[in-house]
Order: C-alpha cells, then sequence, then structure tokens
C-alpha cells in the first residue's frame, strides 16, 4: 500500500520460517558492519515482557511482582553524515518508518536502492512498532547503523543507539529465539492410563506427547525429582491438554523444567510416548576445570550444567519456579558466567531488562540489597570485559536509580527498609529491620562503583560527589558497627539502638570489598566465619560469598571441604543439577520443601554453580588487574590437590592454567599478565626468564609475551 | 491447559466474531452492575498506540512526535468485602490471570462458579496482557467489579479502577471499535484505466473498490476537493493496492477521509464502481439549534457535521491529515461536545490518552499553551458534567504536569518556551519568545483550576499553594503586561525588555476568563478587538476564542455578522465542512495550500465547528451555574434575529428554548433553573409566576420546576 510497506510484510512473512530453521547467535560481527539498532534496553525491555510472564505455579499464571514496562513504541534513529557523493544505501526496518534528510520527509523511494545525498546532511528514521522492539538496518558503503546512531524516544533526550549480534537484514531482534534440540527419555512405569518417564537428568524444554489419538484430557505432572512428578497437582508445574478427535497430534507444550514427568489420561485418549525438544542458549564452554579430585570433578561439572540451564535469554533465577530474573542471583551468574562461557551478551540483556524504564518507582525486584547488586554489578562485567560503551549506555539508569536509593536515606546517612521495600540478604531467620549494617555496606560499594562509572562518562561532578559520599559511608559504618568488645561488624541498629546480634553477611563483604585491615580480616575470620555458634548459612547464594571470602583469606583448603562436604551432600542424594537450599540437617522429601510447599524448592539454582567461579578466580587463579584483562593476575592455588587444570576465557581468548606440585604451565593471551607463586626456593623459567621475588617463599614471572606457554618449575 | 485458560480462549475467540458485528456502545448501564475494570487512564493509553499512529503524509506513516506511552500489561485489582455467606462469582478476565484470596494463590477453580468465601476477606487479581489492556471483570450478587475496586501497577501507588460503557462480560474493553456503514458515490469520469467518483460531502471510512479482477496495481488518490484528488501522489493521502488474479476481491483500505477518489490502474487490472464503509461514532445529536437566518443554519448544521467527523476514538483536530489529538484543539471539543452531543465517555477518552504515563518530559503534544488547556479542560468537563469521580482519578497526573510546568518557570514566576518546547498561541506571525502575557494568562488560569481540583480531592495544602500561586501570578499579570498607555495588554517581554507589541490573544482570554474590570474589558474591546489595525485572526481556533469574548461583552450581532462571512465565505466556496484556517484574501487553490504543500490544509477541522458552542452558550444562552447543572442559566439572546429555537444538553436531559421577539419558551430539566432577559417592560409569566427585576429593563425568573415548559411574554 505504501512503498516502504510491500518490503517490510514480505521480511515479516519470512521471519516466521527462519524463527524454526536457525539461530540468531549464528551471526558474528566483523567490523564496520552495519547492525540492527535500537534505543538502548529496550530489546531487553521487549524480551523481559515475554520471559517474566512465563512463570506459572500449579497451572496458574505468575507474572512477576514488580512493574514490568514495555517498550517504547515509537523511537527516532539518526545520523549526521557528510559524503562526498552520493551513495546507495538499503534500508531495513522492524515496524513502520518514516524517513527524512535535513528534516524533510522523503515521500516515494525504494528502501533497498535509496541514494543518499552527497555532502553534509542528518537523515531520521521515525520507526513505530508497540508489538515489537522497533529496530532499524541501513546498509551502505560508509552510512550503516551502528552503535555511532542517536536515538530518542520524542522526550528530548538522546543516546547512542544499541546493538547486538543482529547483522542479518533478515533477521531482526525481534526474532531472538533459544536453539531446540529433541531429547528422549525412558519409561518407568506405563499403566493403561499412566506413564511415568524419566529423562535421566534435570532437563528444560517444550514436551511433545508423540501418537496422542482420540478426545479428552491428557494430564502432564513435571517433577524435578520422581516424587513430585507423582505428586500430580500438587507437582509445582503441570499441564492439562485437550486432546480431540480432529487434531491426532504430537502437542507441544510451553517451556518446562523436568527430569521426570508422570502423565495421565482420559480412557477416551491414547499416547505412546513422551519426548521433548530441548531449549538452550548456544554458549560455548570456554572456561573449564579439572583436578585429582573425582567429585570436585563432578561437583564442577554438575554446577556448569545448571548455570548453562539458568543461563538463557536472562540469568534466571530457576528454571522450574520463578525463571525470573533477580539482580541479587544475576550477579553471581555474571561472576560464574565470565569463568565459564564469557557471554557478555546475556548479562547486558539481564541488566538492562532488570531497570526496565523511568520512572524508578520500587527498588530492583523490590529488593533494598538488589538494587546494589544491580549497580554493583554493571562495574564488574567492566572490570572483566573493558566495556567501556556499555557503561556509558548503561549510566543514565544507573544514576537515576542512585538518586532514588539516596532519596530513601534516613538522618544517618544510613538506607532502612521502608515500606514496599523488601530486605532480603538472605532465607535465613535473621533481623531484618532498621539502619542494618550489610545494607549500608553495598550502599558504600554501590557509591564508590557510581563514582567509578561517572568518572569513565565524563561526569566529574558525580565521581566526586559519589566518591566523597561512598568514602564518608565507609567511615559512618566503621563508627557504627565495629564493636570492639566482639572484634566484628553487628548486624543493625533499630532505633538507635544497635543489637548485639552478629552475623556473618556484613562481616564477609567487608573481607569481599576490602573494607577492613588486615587485623580485622583475621579477627573476622576467627570470630564469626570459622565460629560455629554464628547462624549458619544453608543457602549457596550466600555460601557464594562466604566461600569467597575465606579464599581471599588464604582459607582455599577449608573451603574446598566445604563444597566436597556441602555440594557432594547434594550428589549424594541424586543431585542433578544444584539446589536452591540445601540443609544437610533434613531428612527425605524435606529436602524438596520450601515456601510452604511439598516441592516449592527449586532443585536447578543458577546461584548454586558458584564452584565454577570459585575454582577458576581461586584454584586457577586467574582475575583481571585492568579493566577487560589489560593486565591480569595468575596465581594457581592447589589447597592441598595433586594437580589442577583449566582455562579461564578473557576478551582475547583463553588463559590456560596447569599447576601440580612441582610445575605450572599458563599459556597467555594478549594483555600484561603476572604470575605469582609461593616456592620454596626460586622458581625456575623453562626459557630463563626474569623472577622477582615479592616476600618470604613469594615470587613474581611477567608473562609479557602473549599467546605463549610459560614453564614453570617451582619447590 | 490450565482451567481458566480454556474460559479466556474462548472468550477471545468470540471477540472476533462479535468486531464484524456489534458496537459496543448498545451497551447501557444501570446501577449496581458489574463492569468491566481496567487501571486509570490506560484503556484510553492503549486505544491511542493505535489511533496516533494512523495517520500517513503521502503514503509515509506519522506517527506523533511526542513520546507515545504503552499501556501497563500487568496490573492488579483488589477489593475488600464482607460477606455473610459464600457468593458465586463469575470471573472474566481480558489477560492471563491469577486470582488471590487473602494473600493465597488459588490454584483450582472454576472461573465462572468460584465460592467466594463468606466473612471478610481481600480478593486479587493479578492480571497481564502486554498486548491489550488488561482487564476484569467480576459478577456476584453483592461483590462485583466496578470504580470501587483498587487497581495498582506494582508501584506502590494505589487508584480506584477506571470503567466505562463495557457491561458485557463478552465484550471487554479491548473489542473497543467504531460503527460502520455502506456510503456510495457518483461516478464524474471514467477513462479506460481511471476513474473520478465524488460521494457528495466530505467523509470518512474505508473504501471498497468494488469487483476488482485482474494483477497489477490500483491507485486511490484521496481529496477534500476535485483538485486534490488528481493531483495524485501530490494529494495529502493514497493508496497503492496490489490486485493479483488469486484475489480478485472487494479491497478494504485503511480508513481516510475524502470527498473524491481519483482511482487509476493499470491495464492488467479492472474495476466496477468505488463505494465505501463510512466509520463513525455512534453519537445521539441532543443539541440543536434553529433560527430565522437560513444561512446560519447552513452553517449550523456544517459545523455539527465537521465536529461529528471528528469526535471519534477520541477528539480529533482533523480527518484528512493529522488525526491526532492535539489538546488545545481537543478543549475546544469538549466545549462543542456540551453542547451537542454531551458524550461525556469521548472528552475523558480525550484527556486520559493526552497525558500518558509518568514521566512528565515535556510538555502535551510538546506545546507549552497545550499542557495549561489540558488542565482547563478537565476542569470545564467537571463544571459541565458534575463527574468529581473523574477529577479524582485523573487529579494526580493533574499535578505532575503541573508540579512539571512549575520547575520550568523562570525567576519571576513567568514561563518561557525553553528548548523542546512549542510555543504555539496560533498559526500567526507573532512573536514567541520570552515572557509570552498569553501564556503566563493560561497558566494563571491552570493554577486556579488546580487548586479547585485539589480542593475536590481532599487535597488542602495543595488547594491553598496552587490558589496562592494563581492570585499572585494574576498581579504579576496586569503589572508585568497591562499598558495604561495602550489600554491593553502588550504581548511579550523579552529578557527584561517589554515589546510594546499589542496583540489579541492576552486580551480576549482576559474577557474570558474574568481577569479585568468593566472598564479595562471596554478598553481592550475598543482597542483591541475591534482594532483593525491589530493582527487578524485567521483560524477558526482562535475565532473561538475571540467571537465568544465578543458575546462576553454584548457584542452579539457583530459576532453573528462575523460569522455569516467568514464561515459563510467557506460555504460560499463549495466547504461541506468547516476548514482548519480560512483567509478571504486567498483565491481559488491558494486556499488549499499550508505547510509549504498544496493540498496541506485540512478542510474538515473540529476547531472550525465553533458556532455550535456559541450558538448553544450565546445565543440559546444555556450555560451551568454549578458543576453538572445543579443550577443553571438561560439567556436567551436574539442577536438581530427574527426567532431562534434550539436544544442543550444537561446529564439530566436537554433544555428546550425558543425566543422570538415577544416570546420566551424554556422547557427545563432537573436542577436550579434561572432565566435572565431583557424586557422593555416586566415580563408576564403564562401562570404567573414570581419575576425578579435585577435593573433597568432586565429581569430574572426562576425555572425551579424541572421538566416543565415555562411561558413568557416579554417586550
Amino acid at each position: 500500500m505504501i512503498f516502504n510497506s510491500d518490503i517490510m510484510s514480505s521480511i515479516r512473512i519470512s521471519f516466521l520460517f527462519l524463527l524454526m530453521t536457525m539461530s540468531s547467535f549464528a551471526q558474528e560481527i566483523s567490523p564496520n558492519q552495519s547492525k540492527w539498532i535500537w534505543y538502548p534496553g529496550d530489546f531487553e525491555v521487549w524480551l523481559h515482557t515475554k520471559v517474566g510472564c512465563r512463570r506459572t505455579e500449579r497451572g496458574q499464571p505468575y507474572p512477576p511482582f514488580w512493574r514490568i514496562d514495555s517498550h517504547y513504541g515509537v523511537v527516532i534513529f539518526s545520523k549526521k553524515y557528510d559524503n562526498p557523493r552520493t551513495e546507495k544505501i538499503e534500508i531495513y526496518a522492524d515496524g513502520k518508518y518514516q524517513l527524512k534528510v535535513d528534516g524533510n520527509i522523503i515521500y516515494i523511494f525504494d528502501p533497498l536502492n535509496f541514494q543518499l545525498p552527497a555532502g553534509s546532511h542528518t537523515i531520521e528514521f521515525l520507526v513505530e512498532n508497540f508489538i515489537n522492539v522497533p529496530s532499524l538496518m541501513v546498509k551502505g558503503e560508509s552510512c550503516f547503523t551502528d552503535e555511532s546512531w542517536q536515538v530518542t524516544n520524542q522526550n528530548q533526550k538522546f543516546y547512542n543507539a544499541a546493538a547486538g549480534r543482529f547483522t542479518d537484514p533478515h533477521v531482526p531482534p525481534s526474532t531472538f529465539h533459544l536453539s531446540l534440540k529433541p531429547v528422549s527419555c525412558s519409561i518407568i512405569e506405563r499403566s493403561a492410563n499412566t506413564m511415568l518417564v524419566d529423562f535421566g537428568k534435570e532437563t528444560f524444554g517444550k514436551v511433545i506427547a508423540e501418537k496422542v489419538k482420540g478426545a479428552g484430557k491428557l494430564r502432564l505432572y513435571y517433577g524435578e525429582t520422581k516424587q513430585e512428578a507423582l505428586a500430580e497437582t500438587n507437582a509445582e508445574t503441570y499441564d492439562y491438554i485437550d486432546v480431540n478427535y480432529n487434531s491426532a497430534r504430537n502437542d507441544t507444550t510451553d517451556t518446562r523444567a523436568f527430569r521426570f514427568i508422570y502423565s495421565v489420561w482420559d480412557s477416551s485418549v491414547s499416547i505412546e510416548n513422551i519426548s521433548a525438544l530441548y531449549e538452550y542458549l548456544p554458549l560455548e564452554e570456554k572456561g573449564y576445570f579439572e583436578c585429582s579430585d573425582t567429585l570436585l570433578n563432578r561437583i564442577y561439572n554438575t554446577s556448569l550444567y545448571t548455570l548453562k540451564l539458568n543461563t538463557r535469554e536472562f540469568h534466571l533465577d530457576g528454571i522450574k519456579r520463578d525463571r525470573w530474573i533477580w539482580s541479587g542471583d544475576a550477579y553471581q551468574s555474571y561472576l560464574m558466567n565470565f569463568y565459564t562461557f564469557f557471554d557478555e551478551e546475556v548479562n547486558k540483556r539481564t541488566i538492562n531488562a532488570l531497570i526496565g524504564h523511568d520512572p524508578v518507582e520500587r527498588h530492583i525486584n523490590t529488593i533494598l540489597d538488589y538494587s546494589f547488586y544491580w549497580l554493583i554489578g554493571i562495574y564488574e562485567h567492566y572490570i572483566y570485559t573493558g566495556d567501556t560503551a556499555f557503561i556509558r549506555q548503561i549510566y543514565p539508569r544507573m544514576k537515576t536509580l542512585m538518586e532514588f536509593s539516596l532519596g530513601r536515606s534516613n538522618k544517618n546517612g544510613f538506607v532502612e527498609g521502608l515500606p514496599g521495600d523488601w530486605v532480603f540478604i538472605d532465607w535465613a531467620p535473621i533481623e531484618k529491620t532498621g539502619e542494618v549494617s550489610f545494607e549500608q555496606l553495598l550502599l558504600s560499594r554501590s557509591l564508590e562503583v557510581m563514582s567509578r562509572c561517572a568518572g569513565l562518562t565524563n561526569d566529574p561532578a558525580s565521581e566526586e560527589k559519589y566518591g566523597k559520599l561512598s568514602a564518608d559511608l565507609k567511615q559512618k559504618i566503621l563508627a557504627a558497627f565495629w564493636s570492639d568488645k566482639r572484634n566484628a561488624f553487628l548486624h543493625t541498629r533499630i532505633n538507635g539502638v544497635l543489637s548485639q546480634n552478629v552475623t556473618r553477611y556484613t562481616n564477609m563483604f567487608a573481607i569481599l570489598f576490602d573494607y577492613v585491615d588486615e587485623g580485622k580480616k583475621q579477627m573476622i575470620k576467627e570470630n564469626v566465619i570459622l565460629n560455629d555458634t554464628i547462624l549458619k548459612i544453608t543457602t549457596p547464594y550466600m555460601k557464594f560469598y562466604e566461600l569467597a571470602a575465606l579464599c581471599e583469606i588464604n582459607e582455599k583448603e577449608k573451603v574446598l571441604q566445604f563444597v566436597r562436604e556441602y555440594w557432594g551432600g547434594m550428589l549424594d542424594l541424586g543431585a542433578t543439577t544444584i539446589w536452591e537450599a540445601y540443609d544437610p540437617t533434613q531428612k527425605s522429601d524435606e529436602h524438596y520443601a520450601m515456601y510452604g510447599r511439598p516441592f516449592g524448592k527449586s532443585l536447578c539454582h543458577a546461584w548454586g554453580a558458584n564452584p565454577v567461579y570459585l575454582f577458576g578466580k581461586y584454584l586457577l587463579g586467574v582475575k583481571p588487574l585492568a579493566p577487560g584483562f589489560k593486565s591480569y593476575l595468575v596465581e594457581p592455588s592447589l589447597a592441598g590437590l595433586q594437580w589442577i587444570k583449566g582455562r579461564v576465557p578473557t576478551p582475547h581468548g583463553n588463559i590456560e592454567v596447569y599447576a601440580d606440585r612441582k610445575i605450572m604451565k599458563i599459556k597467555t593471551v594478549e594483555g600484561d599478565g603476572i604470575l605469582r607463586l609461593h616456592s620454596k626456593k626460586q622458581p625456575v623459567m623453562e626459557k630463563g626468564a626474569g623472577v622477582k621475588k615479592l616476600g618470604e617463599n613469594y615470587y613474581e614471572i611477567a608473562l609479557d609475551i602473549p599467546y605463549k606457554e610459560y614453564i614453570v618449575k617451582y619447590w
């Protein structure tokens, strides 16, 4: 009907076919190539409306309980250019669009052969799409869409456009989808109208009821355990399918998480088998870990599989139940991701989806701590990737959230849970009212991160303001909560009255954030972390930080022993993925209950996968010293093991590490590497490079040649 | 798959059929009946994403150039109830939903037979729908959805739910649509592959190309004039349709505005005729006007038809081109609506769609004056309808907009156009920079309105604050802009320097708002309004206010003479609807050009219909004296005519008025009516009720019996 609409409708039709046949992840980007662009954060906001609202609980829809924004339906992309001669461009848009050159609408043109006038001009594309995220691709020799284009939702604010891996003009961002692969199961029990099947391990996908015939109901009950599937309507998820004569079909459900499926059908219906389409985000296993302890290897591999199942459109908390993005959970997934897949896109997608649009009216996920993890997580992402463009893109929203948080601080400059705020910290019987010291610590760290990000985005006034606020707050925390009597941080202060209770949270984070001196670190270790009278942690979530803190203060053997017991305990109970919570004192089916429901607990929870991070960061010992691994440290640690080996991904390739009690082999990547190691006498390099002594039995070797294997003998 | 989804999908399917067969306007509401409810303003926000983005210009899409919000996709409706016994309710939702009783999810239930437990409980429905506006209907004896339910988008703010005329459980708000009626045309010219048709008058609808055969292009060029249709791609709107052998069809286009259609087809295509489906909002013509002057009657009827064509999902500016909601234009439509259709819903829909969602980042339609018209318009709506519930619903958004406006005022408390603001005032060559006195006047009136609405919504602090700001500003305007030399308001002050220019805008609004004393009103009349050296107004838009101001100062004969010349001038040129602008000095096709395009001018523009308001308010002389016509004035005025008669709608029925030079007949409605009239001696009532003398030859009669015809003789 209009010239460009013909093209658009043909693009739209082709999407439908493409959806089933190809993955948008297959596209690789070469430099100076045109990309689909969109309003920053809005591809993610759009995707989140779909993913966030897919949760069901026992047959009932269960969307998130915080405000979920839609994408902006009308945006304008613009670019100033200066071309010596006219240039042919091709135009692709996901949505209706209007083209202006220097403010004048172009009425009649061929979108696949538009002649861009020579000289200095501004082109603008107003794209409208309220169903899918409006996006644009322009392909030309010198004029093509990328992150240098400007975009606005017409609110007088202009940002650089966002782009991702979408470079095929026929595959716009709205075609985003995960991959599918058929998987089969074994039938364990079968009767005239029931069947129990086992997929061998926890999995995720669309269920296929094979060769269904007749008319009536088919009921599918999903179980992470056999008990859950057999519990029928007490299972957390199930589907009731209407079968009818006219459509004997392979019925496909929405995606579900399960190992077992119990199916029950009316006598008027028959069914031959069950299978599934495993749905997954194609992820390259760049990171890797192996050691002389086979139990730790099993724990590593089960953790890796757990993480993989939860690393999808976004970093999900768990695949069975919430299937939501929780900022505190996601923060751990960002870090684990860096030691496994190094998939930057899923981190950025998650960060963008969590914040949504202005106005900020509540904390992220309604949780005070989760706003702070969101802020801190962005800086961690930057440290590993060196992606300053992302910081510049997200910074305006970081600032809105921080100003919202500061606007709710009390007269002492501390934050407390106000009406509508959830102070989470952990699933644990702890006090959550008043000025909880843990929240102040997260706020102080968030302010520090804000200051650094302000520095990266040319906002010196905010850099100074947030830096000063952070430093002041750090002092106030020490003054208010450090107890010289208990030699530890106290938990909270309510209406000016200090609680004498000591919990692990503030204390272990003070070590992790390096907010206390060595003396205090040792006190915290003795008085809190290794003190059995202090309330123990029963979630892998907080274990993440406790074990990391122990690693930071060189208690790695203890950490491994704990991992063997705690994670090994779950494996002993038959876990094929790591659980949301695990209390070794529980018995039998008690393990599966949570939130007052017999199978409420998630048995495949991302935060349980933290050994992949701990082993990479503290055993292989690799971490960035400057953003994007411009410089990095390798400090392998056997922690009592015979040998360890593995890979840690970086933006420039994988660092490979091998260590036994006599030799270390490090294969470097681009960037200034440093190897540090303990040795009873001076280590020896194969080809005699410089070894520097740092202290008693402690040495440093510069790994200054990229992509080279360094072999070091030590004692 | 889930119990309630079966019901929902069957509801959804039935919608499709209903869409084509029935109108949602047919439903009438009886008290205590359950209604579909939604998040306040969001049905309108949702509808606006569709209506606002339908504009095309010469084949190109043309969405609005301000931020267009989507509705909230997830909302929670809740209600506390206290029932002596269990109650059966039926549940209907447009979207996936979750039901909680006292915070607990209900897992298995029949939505058409849910037993509400006895006692005191809270029920909550979380409804999710990102495509259509999430809405809910609960039908029960004592528990049913209406505006007493609470709703939140989960941002910690809770509002009363909104509802409208949707009371059929199978016809939720998302089925909203206008009505269709076939209309035909005459063929004026026909060749082998072209045809020019005439629908006899301007109309609006979907075009049907009848008995199209072959394969190739069919081009339809729309014209408000014959010239425009024949101008082909210089016409403001046209459609190119791909005809092919496989679908010889009655092809239906999107809705277009036209009187003439010029169609051109490829030689491989044939077509028999053109017809259309007239699309309209069913509106009752409650108001009516007729008089002894047939030209004025023609003007009234053409104005009424113009208003009808533009009164649709919302009050549109014009049907050919923008088809948008412009707040300044809509303000006039609200007022005209009260003297014609008294359709409260279209006013409320328009007001809601214009404001959208927080945050307010720009003025409404980007125009400074249009924010103020939005605020003032709400109060006018209240004055005519007495709808305090609507004030309570919209007040939070009024406050956000006013605070945004005040936040942009300068050190003098005056507003100026800041970057991104459009200072419109009128299509006229006038200065728009600096402290334009007209904008200050609108701000002062807006503050006054805010104060009154704060009073209606129990916000005494704001009532006082805004009231004081308004009074202060009024004084400051007089002090800054009234010139004792010119005896008029000056136009603007730029960087502290008063321009000596006098324009009509501030001066005539000062009369309309009653912001100056009688002495100044007379000075304004002589020095400005009746002064031909002051820049004349050439849009019916500003004529609206100028003529109303003249009526207010008793220059009604002059007003009628002007209406005859100006509106009559358009009729003489063959207008079947009233134009966006008319300059009698232009010649021939010059009349149709605007915005630099030969047919850019809208020839069917709502603001042109203002005689329907002027005649009803100032000739029939009916206006509310208290909100919702609780009391009202009737003061008929012949203004030189032999006789006038007509009806003015109120919430309680139509007031009927007849007057000639000897007699007046008034049929009353509920409310305290007052008749005022000039008579050379004391008027005489048919049945001898009390007549009060107000002044020299000026009398008042109480019309205190509702639905009675009062007959008054006078001299």
